[in-house]
């Protein structure tokens, strides 16, 4: 069984990014806002990690943050004002929001020119289009570079992805569907209410497992010789640990790695690449308000 | 073996439509524009039974027919006039155009609040967010509604549609994946670079044939006691009719016979399915134009 190391991955593309970066004239940074709205302890240690990384690559960073209180409106017009500066080139919004705060309407309202993230549906309908001018979501697009930068031939292979998200199944599943040489994959698309989760699981080449629910894939649910990649990252309760909690996959790694030819861990799997994405898509949107101008 | 009469079917749904639009006070009445470009005999035929059935259940249409060489920049000052006027609630592009104006151009131009057809993308986007306040594209929701009108169970069943084109199979998987009591099905989405077809259409509870190859689907491929929808629609030689041609499907009909429980004739299954959504779209059009003003 081969690891795929993610953090290894990710730090090829973080460099070459920051190289191409260190080429632009010097008054020329792409530049990304997060918008964190309360304390949500894993939004603060995400954020905290994607400003790390884009002072690493070269991309200037600002954070937004808002009480837990704040109204609707009063974000979506702190939004606005993040939409029509010309300074800013991303925006990220970091989910989840307060109840009173719907994240899809908050992802809608970040101009689809500066949606980073890819969850704008101006972005989503471009990706059902086959149009690359629009984002992808970071983590569909960290695994599919992934695969391809571990050698994993996609073409022809059944693909079955676990979870139907819009964060990651669903856009996963289309971007495997894509007619492109990182595309042409059968899909098949399990979730909660498909009852005979095994037989479907066992047919795939690729295993992509993203329902945040720990260790569901058990080992005689891969077939011998799969690739497995975990998107799960769960927070488990783990007292051993100074921080009270471990993360865990949605792969139960001791008996997948048993099975399977490539395993992502969890940490350092598919996480980084979710991040490296990010700095890519912020580059992409920098470079795509240039040719605006 | 059950035939799935799709004339019937697209009856009851265009009878209830009338109704619906008969109880409209006098001065309001839904209109669809129906452009047309050139003189393709199935556009001008498909457009035609459009017009006719528009009629029929009470809803306006007006035709504008424009020539195989009108310019790009033309026809799209022609759509944004039809967007700008308050008295038209929806917007149909009969596709192919010729080759100088794409297809998908030509779908964005028209205003996603018009596009009655589902295939600009920010309706495309709103699908994959499950958000019902867009246009779904009218044959992948016409064979969702003939299965529900035919009492076939669609949670938790396995299907499998062949073809991932964005006017059928990648739209028609998203429905069967929404979380809806006529979706949450299991879905795979096979396609020419699928190397084992028949092991994975045999698999299929529900099994949708959408790839425009006259009888691909053989009887072997078919599971005992499986739905077979039959999206294509392929004009085949035949010197004994006066056309010359006979309308032929994706599914070879005689064998799949044998083995389906269930099944839906070309002509006569999804075709006027996809007329009489195309009518339900309008009227939603309407409507929201009502919510708007």
């Amino acid at each position: 069984m081969e690891l795929i190391n993610g953090n290894q991955i990710a730090q090829q593309v973080t460099e070459e990014l920051a190289n191409e970066i260190r080429a632009l004239p010097e008054n020329q940074r792409p530049k990304v806002a997060f918008v964190r709205v309360g304390e949500d302890p894993a939004s603060v240690s995400y954020v905290r990690k994607k400003e790390k990384t884009a002072a690493a690559v070269g991309i200037d960073s600002e954070l937004h943050l808002f009480p837990e209180d704040i109204s609707r409106e009063d974000l979506f017009a702190e939004i606005d004002r993040l939409n029509a500066d010309p300074s800013i080139h991303g925006i990220l919004v970091q989910s989840p929001l307060p109840s009173h705060i719907p994240d899809q309407e908050a992802f809608d309202r970040v101009s689809a020119e500066k949606d980073v993230d890819g969850f704008h549906k101006v972005n989503l309908g471009k990706l059902c289009q086959e149009d690359s001018s629009g984002f992808v979501a970071c983590t569909p697009s960290g695994v599919i570079e992934m695969l391809d930068r571990t050698g994993i031939n996609i073409p022809g292979k059944h693909v079955v992805i676990v979870g139907r998200s819009l964060i990651v199944g669903k856009p996963l599943s289309l971007l495997f569907l894509r007619r492109d040489p990182l595309g042409d994959a059968t899909v098949t698309v399990c979730h909660s209410k498909t009852p005979n989760l095994e037989e479907i699981t066992r047919q795939a080449d690729i295993l992509v497992a993203a329902v945040g629910r720990p260790g569901i894939i058990r080992g005689h649910m891969v077939k011998p010789g799969a690739t497995v990649i975990d998107v799960g990252i769960n927070r488990v309760e783990d007292s051993s640990r100074k921080s009270g909690y471990a993360l865990k996959g949605d792969v139960n790694f001791e008996e997948v790695e048993q099975v399977a030819a490539h395993l992502t861990p969890v940490p350092g799997g598919v996480g980084p690449m979710t991040v490296a994405m990010l700095m890519k898509n912020t580059y992409k949107a920098f470079q795509l308000a240039g040719d605006r101008a």
